[in-house]
């Protein structure tokens, strides 16, 4: 094989399916402002838009390195600021000189390698925006997602990803249903706790239903996260393999496509009417659960495992509701609750060399719990840390520059009250905004 | 050449093109909820979201298999369920072993074929969502789409691109403009014949022209299916032949060109200034238009196929609302008459070899009438099944779940009838979108 | 190397980064209708749509052929008309035999670099777009554009990419800081002031901020350009070269991410709140501003480049403003005044090979002021030339054709006087349009 041309064309398959990963921070921007109030949605879009340039900083100056560079079984040691460290990409295996190792079975560039991993680590940040929505300060949101992409995110990373201790114990993530979503949603979670609950959500014992102002908005998000999710699980390649990547493909969106189905119709069954919101994250559901197995697991099985994620979504957005988790978006049940389960059903389903990729059979395929163990343990270990270091940086934030907008400020809107814009100055305005919450106040 | 390498290239081709088309359902769903009223807006923004999901099903289920199976003139017959048969794919020719033997002449993995023919299927399906937009029931709809990707758009496809009649009569159909377009329009229109005009829309003799509520949503919406055009056309060679994917590119965005311009000039003649409705309505119908010859024809000619198609669409809009076909969006205009008038376009303007690909001459390149007498033959038998199989199923569906919302539901608007939400709950609510239709009430 | 193979990768490169060029319509049309008052959504869109269809007119009519064929040091004179040349691409170097030697070096066939080349001219002119905004006749514009894709962008483009003055004199612009952003930014300055400010604007010594309708939507496309931009650098090496297009796309990206935090940033001290008009705009700056250096500069320094872009944005905006150029979107500040910015940087930062191109260093690596000087040199012959024309071709388009609405229809709303639509008919209409800009009236 020509190894000049294989490399041209691994490259445009990385950068390709990178770009497609940079544009799901459209999908995600207007899916949690479509999914919020009007009063809020500048913030939000602002929080959406400065998480990525901050994440591309926060990720050049250190998480790189934390991540892919030479060291210990916990972070890298080597080349650890500006992506500085020696590096002869896209020379790999033997041939390969440089302190990146852990991505030296990658034949592309350097920067190829960077940007891929660095859209990864700006769609964990933003997972978080959604669930802190409506009430968190803007100076403390973009502190939070600089610390997220240079120190949570890469850390972990680096022992999944990075030839770290749960990379070495045989714990498997092909896309980042642990690495992404389920860090990205620790981190949502111990923001939530710190933060508290809206104004007005739960009040008198009841949980009020706070609509979002723009369904359209929120249904253009969820296309375009389904559309880079095309590139987010087949680019996890790093190489553009053509059996990995058609299979990749389909077991991503059959995972979709039932989970869309499944979350539609339970909630019909369960609220009486297909709820539009339920059936988007029901597929963003399916699309998480099968990010972490995409390459593992057989059609048939990625149909089994976006229904469950389908039906786990719509459950979990009433479970957390009801212990009073407020969490607008339902980010937690997509990427935290279905992040786990996919990177569980890794250790179920997975056959060896279904899409010519070797693995260990999964416990439905013979091969008893050593992988599902794995699978457990990284799930736990994930957890602690993302949820232990989340939280110590979300009140060291709170107890020094403040983390919640005062009432008065969240009751008008982050709007004004952050940016001084209003996102529809002509349709809603300040007033419309207001009144609408205040039939909720205490 | 090198197998291996020109698999890998191929395979991205035929991947990336996929996903473009993919992304069209976001085109779909902006465009149809943008030309309709807010208070229909999330039973659009669900029919269009939810039919690729159920188009997946349905197309992996028993689509695939009826399509592109081997079997005999009408319909396929071998690997049917879950597209399980053999198939040693990436191979080609004489080397392929399998039972989609239709498409042995592309060397790409079997779950990138069936990626990219499950897109084009999801397209026809997601065609019938505007015709009868605001009025139909949403469960009765999930049904019909089905049928659709499981049945009928199958047998067609069968017919032209599986090894059927019309192929093998010489019926050449590039990218669809019969298989996907007219099929979706031809369903479409049975729909609307059982279902009937809204609520409205033609009353006392006259004609009430329906504004659609947003058309930044339908502008953007265009825009993305222009852009996804780019993978429906050139992708539809199913390898990266140089020569004819950039042809294919350039014929594309010329007939979408030349259309956008014919139908906004004609507009600003026959209304008196230019319509915006026209001039996106006019740029899909060159694009329909183009796509059974974009890689048969010259670009000056796809000039004259494009200006052609936009003055087309205008006439036809308004002929349809003439008969009292009650066509909120537009889709009859834009598919059905365009589909049939691109693929007669194969007839007239075909050159051999203008981009590569052989195909005899059509009657203005000296190859008389034979295959402009392939093509209308072609267009004749995929009327007469399309609409009468389509006919029967609604029909069937109307007398039994039944098909249309009441009227105190229609008028009150679909979102909150069927799926208990509201697009815009600060903007609009229940009740401008009620009193909006009141001064047409009978 | 195979170089059959090599042209297939070529070519896909160069076909997908110039879809997603074509994206970035949407993006202009976002942006642009986004930052606006909804009375004139209608006619931004449509502006912003037809653009792209009369530039590829333009461009195929003579714009290809004056840019790109054989001639002087001026213009092109050979293969004028419909690009109809003779031409034996994808051949390249010496065995290349054809009139557009010019762009010989790239061995793609003819019509995919006509595809790359017409979606770069169609940015040009959608660029002047949003400058002459909210006043402009619909017609007037249509005729500009044309013009500007015909004879403006070419003959400009000629000097730069197609062997002209400036690209024999040793100017280099990698992506078209100068050809695309800078001639836009020209032109429309040229428009701003044959057309004068809005009604309202500027009234009894005060700037009167006049809000844009719709920040989701402006959002939404400054993402879209983000993202398209990932096409416009990267796909202008028109070759799949592996270390080129990475490190094109890490610097883009880097200098979009620190305008996007140093204009936040700037407009937080300047203005007491982050402003997201100011972030989005930023963002912008930062792609314009490194589009001519992506390939020859440092990592480390588009960082540099790309946080003075969101600083001169923010003041930009400032004193256009201040001496009542009336600029609705910022275009000016983005294209223009960056444009000129990062065509500058290419003589200051440039570091010979930095992503295996040539050029000669610039001032700050040894370079002396050779490069600045001919940079200075392009900047300026830009200028003139671009401004004068353009001017001469608005003037004749005001006297004869007319270019602004009346003052009646500007009050009301260009959508229902130009186009007889709304965009919003549900939410605005004409009233709430109208009474906006009545408390500014004289």
């Amino acid at each position: 094989m020509d190894m000049t041309m294989k490399i041209m064309i691994d490259t445009i398959w990385v950068l390709i399916t990178a770009k497609m990963v940079f544009f799901m921070n459209l999908g995600f921007a207007m899916v949690e402002s479509g999914f919020a109030r009007s009063k809020n949605c500048v913030n939000i879009l602002s929080k959406n838009f400065v998480v990525f340039a901050v994440s591309s900083v926060g990720f050049l100056l250190l998480g790189w390195g934390l991540m892919f560079g030479d060291g210990n079984a916990w972070i890298g040691l080597k080349g650890l600021f500006f992506a500085s460290g020696l590096d002869n990409s896209p020379a790999i295996g033997t041939a390969y000189k440089g302190v990146y190792s852990a991505l030296s079975w990658t034949g592309v560039p350097m920067w190829a390698k960077f940007f891929f991993q660095l859209v990864f680590c700006g769609t964990a940040a933003t997972i978080v925006s959604g669930a802190v929505a409506e009430r968190i300060k803007y100076s403390t949101f973009i502190v939070f997602s600089f610390l997220m992409a240079m120190f949570i995110y890469p850390i972990v990373g680096h022992w999944i990803w990075g030839g770290g201790w749960l990379q070495l114990k045989g714990f498997f993530d092909f896309a980042g249903s642990s690495v992404v979503h389920s860090v990205g949603g620790w981190a949502a979670l111990a923001g939530i706790l710190v933060l508290g609950p809206r104004f007005g959500k739960y009040t008198k014992g009841r949980i009020n239903p706070i609509p979002g102002h723009n369904l359209s908005m929120a249904t253009l998000g969820t296309f375009v996260l389904w559309f880079g999710w095309f590139g987010f699980n087949p680019g996890s390649t790093m190489s553009a393999d053509p059996i990995a990547i058609s299979h990749v493909a389909i077991t991503t969106n059959m995972a979709a496509a039932m989970a869309t189905i499944s979350a539609t119709l339970l909630s019909w069954i369960l609220l009486g009417k297909p709820d539009l919101g339920m059936t988007l994250n029901g597929c963003l559901a399916g699309l998480v659960a099968i990010t972490a197995s995409c390459a593992f697991v057989s059609v048939p099985n990625s149909l089994i495992i976006g229904t469950i994620a389908g039906i786990l979504v719509v459950f979990a957005v009433i479970f957390f509701d009801k212990i009073k988790i407020d969490d607008p978006v339902g980010a937690l049940s997509v990427h935290l609750v279905n992040g786990i389960f996919g990177t569980l059903c890794v250790g179920l389903f997975a056959q060896d060399k279904i899409a010519g990729i070797s693995i260990s059979n999964g416990l439905f395929y013979g091969g008893g719990t050593k992988l599902l163990i794995s699978q457990l343990t990284g799930i736990l270990g994930v957890a602690i840390f993302t949820f232990l270091i989340s939280l110590v940086f979300w009140l060291v934030l709170k107890y020094t520059m403040g983390i919640r907008v005062s009432l008065k400020e969240e009751i008008e809107g982050l709007d004004i009250g952050e940016h001084g814009n209003s996102a529809y100055p002509e349709f809603s305005g300040r007033k419309p905004a207001y009144s609408f919450i205040k039939v909720d106040k205490e």
